[in-house]
């Protein structure tokens, strides 16, 4: 009883070894990400087109949901830029930033995508994140970095500049470019030249100074801390404001309303889509940071009650005027190496930001934008990882095609088409490179019971019997391909008797590959060719058993292809067998596949 | 060059041998063809809801224009049943039946589907066809022979009734019943009565009256020539139009006129979609008949060839006042079964419908529609398949849903619907079910340098070097189920050393495999153990090397399992080589694939 609740409430688990020690170790954690994630969730939520305090307040109750049915020990769970990203690009379809109806739209994403995310965690269908290959992942995370440096520029030029893709921004950078606020370019690009170099040598020097790896890393990813206090006391000092610097302003002092979005179903209806791709996107990204962590004291999370855990969190921003949230990188790899032993250093964290909201936002007033876009350019721009675009070309054609369209799609039109035309281009690839399955015609290697492929071995064959290899599974896709090799082989061979197909590696056949079987087995009889297999696999067999196909093949199913040749021609098995026959020189493949199936694999 | 041109033009080829005996057994074949293709040809252009000339007049250039451009010696191509549905349902949505726009929409489908193929021909993309599964063509045609015999219904009753779907069909016949026109059902009955008994008892009676096989087969499928006869008589003779009975009327005795159909954006566009369907189902069908009649002489199709001729061929109707059309398999087992020997048997038919038109039609002024449609069901219901439905349901539960969802969703929601779901639902579940490969954790059979299934199997296993054996090629689908595997092994393992992945069955690694073998090799670093991998295949190994894997792979590459054992733990491997070591009994798996993936597979 307890192992199942405790199943969906890991709290109960670890809850109860809690110590006091426990406490401390995660209060240490908490109040340095709590001073991380201010100015982030500020940035974010500016990325996303929404009110600062939204940045804020779906940093409070999400933690709480996370703390409670998340599997992973130290993710901590927020606003990340690539979501804010997708909320932009999804919310800003519908209605003007800015405006009310966009703000419930990030609401209604949030709530959506956690419904979606739980309810794939209930079915446990976290398989689906698989149809996200590496790729594409790694393709949409570039390219999305890119568009949100390329997005904020604005904010450090003191421009206006709208758009959802890089054709679009750049444009309209480059017409606005000429009223560019210099008194805002010096905040903004001195924020940016400090926060490389804090990132940078900084860090170097810190542990030059003696300081330990663990320590510069959380010191030099404050970073951006220091940058918003220098940015105030400087608009402060020097009254930029009237200079033409943007500021934050009143930040709402409010704790976050508690309460469901407006219900409009033609809204919901247009937003589903976006919530989907924004909880898979989320959840794929959350775990792999949670299983990079866990995996490093040999913990486990278990993807889907992830699900659920990323689920309630989305819910839990849903319901108190947040916008959707995820595990995210930089701020779990901060609260691991602070020391977080439990999830619930991510309830203190809540506590922390919730007291930030309440006391900390008038001294936020005079913060200016600028600082914020630099803290957003210098965190996405290690997203960009232009490296993966080089070794997946040198790796294969395939997947760097994938990779290639979902950058380039992404960057051009946005980055729901992006990833879409990802993930279909990589299912087509993949379906395309195992429709034509590697098939070898063998021959027997004298002296031995080995048979090998006639292209690359001296081997032994028969007049009267052909024996081809099956080197893949065969399904839909590949199972017409089958067809035609056979018929072609069987044009170049006219004088053939005996066809037999060695199985050794066909794993499984459904019911397309059957029926290939089939029309070749008639086909074959039709011509006066008999069909044998030989070594196939005990569960294809098992599979067989339940069909006729046994019944009606013209030859046998010989367990070793040895034994075949034997029975079909003695002969010739004897003669390789004892080595008096003579071999054929390794030769060329009557029906090579470019022939038969058109284009070369990609590769 | 010859053999180049020959190539595009078999005309060419097959040509140079023609005879005088070649061209006597080609015209005794199209003379049958051409009788059993002219109530054919109006009966389904009935079934398109296009004006009867139409089903005539495609059946004459293209004919001409596959006989140039085919590779099959015996394909006969024309309407056939599938496709008219598939225009009828195409053309529907865009305007009314029997309206200029409806025949326009028709031959705009025509041009369309001929230029697909005609692309796909030129860039050799026929595998596009086998994201068809078997399962989703033979449920698709089944479901659309069900439609269609229903859909016909309405002429046997000599009632009105619509609809694409059987759910409309249905509802319209059953509030036309009353209107039963009673001298209609008589012809309609006594046609239907007619030709089963043509398809059935009648060719057991030529059989026993001393015809061969195939001079009765021949003789039974021109039982609708005498069938229209009959209805023509008793029509003309009886008066039966005055009271009711549904007749052609004038047929136009014009040759088809030549010219490229209107052009509107719009509409193109709105019929691209589905013009692909219906290519594709086309080649799909055409080629399944060509390569089935080819076999039985040893003869081959080239299906990108073939891409190329049926899109000639649907080119032809469109500019010819036709609508789409395929290789039909009844006329094409006619016209092997006459004896034609090359293409110009299809050229010959074209001259005879071409006469036929011109000459006959005045004849067919009182050919009952109810006649005709009863030739449709006879033959539509020879494309029911339900034990088809059967095996696939014993054979293999995947299959059965995607062609359960294909067949519903036909009958349910309209034929390009069907079978778009039935495609999608049937890459989904390969998908789904590759997404989890079967892993084995393997130990050494005592006194040999074999490795097996600890579960199955009692061996000797190391209690500080784990082997876990790979049976699937590591893709993306899969790439995150092995990550899984390998850390909740890792969990259950807290006091491991080695682990070793054996490859043997391991035919490629994708770039998303390899990332997860890179994760997984810096995951367990952190966790203080070493990655070795074993038997990995020649070719995988060479892509390995284009990357840094292998130097950053904490252990190393062993060339065989026994090595690699006998190198990380000398002790256990010789005990169990010589048989002194204790086996472990065969256990429960500590992470079993349900409990990592959610469901299970799903047979």
């Amino acid at each position: 009883m307890l192992r199942t609740l405790s199943r969906f409430f890991p709290v109960l688990e670890w809850g109860r070894d809690y110590r006091a020690s426990t406490l401390l170790n995660d209060s240490v954690a908490a109040l340095i990400v709590t001073i991380m994630l201010i100015p982030q969730s500020l940035a974010y939520a500016l990325l996303a087109g929404l009110p600062p305090q939204v940045g804020l307040y779906a940093s409070i109750l999400p933690l709480v949901a996370y703390a409670l049915f998340g599997t992973s020990r130290t993710l901590a769970v927020g606003p990340v830029a690539i979501l804010s990203l997708m909320t932009a690009a999804a919310a800003g379809r519908i209605a003007a930033p800015g405006s009310e109806a966009y703000v419930q739209a990030a609401l209604i994403l949030a709530l959506l995508s956690g419904l979606i995310l739980l309810v794939m965690g209930l079915f446990r269908m976290g398989f689906l994140a698989n149809f996200l290959s590496h790729p594409v992942i790694s393709g949409f995370i570039t390219a999305s970095g890119i568009i949100i440096a390329a997005s904020q520029l604005k904010h450090i030029l003191g421009i206006e500049a709208h758009g959802h893709n890089l054709v679009e921004i750049t444009h309209s950078l480059v017409i606005h470019l000429p009223d560019t606020n210099l008194p805002t370019l010096v905040v903004g690009g001195g924020s940016l030249a400090f926060l490389f170099w804090v990132r940078g040598r900084f860090k170097s020097l810190l542990k030059g100074a003696g300081l330990s790896e663990q320590a510069a890393t959380i010191l030099a990813r404050t970073g951006p801390v220091f940058a918003v206090i220098a940015g105030i006391l400087a608009v402060w000092s020097l009254g930029l404001e009237d200079r033409g610097v943007a500021i934050l302003r009143d930040v709402p002092r409010d704790l976050p309303e508690i309460g469901l979005p407006a219900f409009d179903a033609q809204v919901w209806r247009q937003l589903a889509g976006s919530a989907a791709l924004i909880a898979l996107i989320g959840f794929v990204e959350s775990v792999s940071v949670a299983q990079t962590l866990a995996a490093k004291k040999r913990q486990r999370v278990d993807p889907n009650q992830e699900l659920i855990g990323l689920g309630a969190a989305s819910l839990a921003a849903g319901v108190s005027s947040g916008y959707p949230v995820t595990g995210g990188l930089a701020r779990s790899a901060v609260n691991f190496d602070a020391g977080a032993q439990t999830p619930a250093a991510g309830a203190l964290t809540a506590i922390g930001i919730g007291l930030a909201t309440v006391f900390l936002t008038p001294l936020l007033f005079y913060l200016p934008q600028a600082v914020l876009a630099a803290t957003i350019i210098v965190a996405v721009l290690t997203l960009v990882d232009l490296k993966a675009v080089r070794t997946t070309w040198r790796y294969s054609k395939s997947d760097f095609a994938a990779m290639a369209a979902t950058i380039l799609v992404t960057l051009g039109a946005g980055v729901e088409l992006g990833v879409t035309t990802g993930v279909a281009l990589s299912l087509f690839l993949h379906l395309y490179n195992t429709s034509r399955p590697h098939f070898a015609i063998v021959g027997q290697v004298p002296g031995t019971h080995h048979f090998r492929n006639v292209n690359r071995h001296r081997v032994v064959t028969s007049p009267r019997v052909l024996t081809v290899r099956i080197d893949e599974s065969l399904y839909f896709a590949n199972a017409r391909f089958l067809e035609d090799t056979i018929y072609c082989i069987l044009g170049a061979r006219p004088d053939l008797e005996h066809l037999i197909l060695m199985c050794p590696a066909v794993n499984h056949i459904d019911a397309s590959g059957l029926e290939s079987l089939e029309a070749i087995n008639h086909r074959l009889k039709d011509a006066g060719v008999t069909l044998h297999l030989s070594e196939v696999k005990g569960p294809v067999m098992d599979r067989l058993r339940r069909t006729d196909f046994l019944d009606e093949l013209s030859g046998h199913v010989f367990l070793h292809q040895y034994e075949a040749i034997r029975e079909l021609d003695f002969d010739t098995a004897r003669g390789a067998l004892e080595d008096t026959a003579r071999t054929t020189e390794p030769g060329g493949d009557p029906c090579p596949s470019q022939e038969l199936a058109g284009l070369a694999r990609l590769e």
